[in-house]
């Protein structure tokens, strides 16, 4: 292993169809990152044979053996307990300072319980968020958050919106992203209580961020906006409403063209100008959610991602370390004062 | 004017394109449904030239003067103090009983303001709720609250499945429909605490119902809820995230197309299989949103609808007054103890 590079942390025991799609994952992250060394961690019995089929993961992994693993069905309040699984270690080694971040294809729900209690949440951030790369009609922007906080009050909102701007800073490579509230109309009275509020909070703030005011669901597409925030529950709603369209859609132009002889043949005429539209709406482009505002970087890969897809959850992690991202949440957070951003509340209501 | 039929108030005034595309709309619904009468509410001189060019309208529809209509740009806490506009006085004309339904293209928080203050809650129904008909993989499902109630508690939520249970077996012809509350995980702990509630006075009440539980977003399509239930925020951001997700990947396609001949070739040979796709996702198809819960029924048109949208909304409208949806609520609900379902709650929790 070569020293000096960015350590990401693999729980190669998670999703589908684990240990080798993650390992094949891994063979194609190491190709496109070359700057990336992994610690990863599993059942060395099954890991290893796979392993040794790639040799381009000899010279930049470190493999250990995790004597137990994280079921689908495991509850979060079970698995946290257990240091022995492959996620757990992950998790631990970012603890440790071993690596920057941690990427698994495992459960959900225990990969947040385990990062935050791990991890713990960066001083002065109350609740960490779980954030996406999306397609919209140019170009890309951030979500947050997707699910990790049911219900959120005010000051939530303003720490989502003031994380997911330096994601996009980080991410997207742009300079100063216009950062919205999700909501459902766009004038000022319109929404939750605290939805007006976090918008006053920003407003009033001196939080240096573009900030744009509400964006609603329909216009998420046109691209007018690089950073969306909400509550857990309604990016969560908003991400299952886009993604289950989104996969309708094709099914049935799918369906459609199955139907009909001549639809066949039309689309072969169509290839050359369908390939381009397929890879930029190609859902496995932008696998990787990653959970922020923790002292270091848990991403979590689709359960079902095939190799292609899992590197694109690594190369997530990856852009997210290379920027140094954890160290800027905490710098900036400092130079922000709260207990003065709850005050505007005061002034206004 | 013939006698004994269904009589829906129409404001002629609402919306982009009017009056022209609302008597063109009422033409093209006069020859579907010839069991409707129509009275219909606007500037008379600038309705009556374009009416006359429509001689089927002549029989059906009785033409009154209104001197004001309401504004796009009017706030709802104006347009209820002015009785003398086209949308006013539409909606009166169901208050007195001339009529069962009214359709209106104009302003929607004017149209839920002047129709709550003047029909009025059915007795026994909390809130009034926003419903659509909309398309899924294998036929249609119907959703409410889609922004009527930003906030609602598990009363509300159980009275729209109850209403949207009725509307789904008048409208979709579905003798025992599914329903489920919309949420971000199928498991019974998941999602916030109201939705929590609901399932539970569901589950245990005495409601004639098929509650199937939750629904998640992208589960939708599949077809498996025919009634969908959520706050009027939630279902708002599903309702926007559908129709802009399903927006952007139609222009998506259109633009790959433009950019190549060959695409272009190819196109000519799917038409015939995509014309029944089409037809089935036309949004003009699902237009017309239905108030229900009020003593009398108003249905929102898109105000940028065209005559086909238009006649589809007064459609909509007449599906539920001709299975007498208002006093079918109304008897229904009589036999529900709300009282008794709330201590449902205090048993559980």
């Amino acid at each position: 292993m070569t020293e000096n590079k960015m350590v990401i942390s693999v729980d190669a025991m998670g999703g589908d169809n684990s240990p080798r799609v993650v390992i094949e994952g891994l063979a194609l992250a190491a190709k496109e990152h070359p700057d990336i060394r992994f610690i990863v961690f599993g059942d060395t019995a099954k890991v290893n044979p796979i392993f040794q089929q790639f040799p381009i993961l000899e010279k930049v992994c470190e493999l250990r053996h995790s004597p137990e693993m994280v079921h689908n069905e495991d509850k979060p309040s079970s698995v946290i307990r257990n240091r022995n699984t492959s996620m757990f270690m992950a998790i631990d080694a970012v603890r440790k300072g071993e690596a920057q971040a941690v990427v698994s294809a495992g459960n959900t729900g225990a990969l947040m319980a385990i990062s935050k209690l791990t991890l713990k949440t960066i001083t002065k951030i109350h609740r960490p968020a779980i954030v996406s790369i999306m397609p919209h009609r140019f170009g890309k922007y951030v979500m947050l958050d997707l699910g990790a906080n049911t219900e959120c009050d005010a000051i939530n909102l303003v720490e989502f919106a003031f994380m997911g701007n330096i994601v996009a800073r980080n991410s997207l490579d742009i300079k100063r992203p216009r950062v919205a509230l999700l909501n459902i109309g766009s004038e000022e009275m319109k929404g939750k209580e605290e939805i007006k509020q976090a918008a006053q909070m920003i407003k009033n703030s001196k939080l240096d961020m573009d900030f744009i005011g509400y964006i609603e669901p329909h216009d998420i597409s046109n691209g007018v906006a690089d950073v969306i925030v909400a509550d857990g529950f309604t990016g969560n709603i908003a991400l299952k409403s886009i993604e289950g369209t989104a996969k309708q859609l094709t099914r049935m132009i799918k369906d459609c063209i199955k139907s009909s002889i001549l639809a066949k043949i039309g689309v072969l005429f169509m290839i050359p100008a369908m390939m381009k539209l397929k890879k930029t709406m190609d859902p496995r482009q932008y696998n990787g959610a990653m959970f922020v505002g923790l002292n270091g970087l848990s991403v979590k890969s689709h359960g079902g991602a095939d190799a292609y897809s899992f590197s694109k959850a690594v190369g997530n992690a990856a852009n997210l370390v290379r920027n140094n991202f954890v160290s800027t949440i905490r710098d900036e957070i400092e130079k922000v004062d709260l207990d003065e951003l709850q005050a505007v509340l005061y002034d206004v209501y």
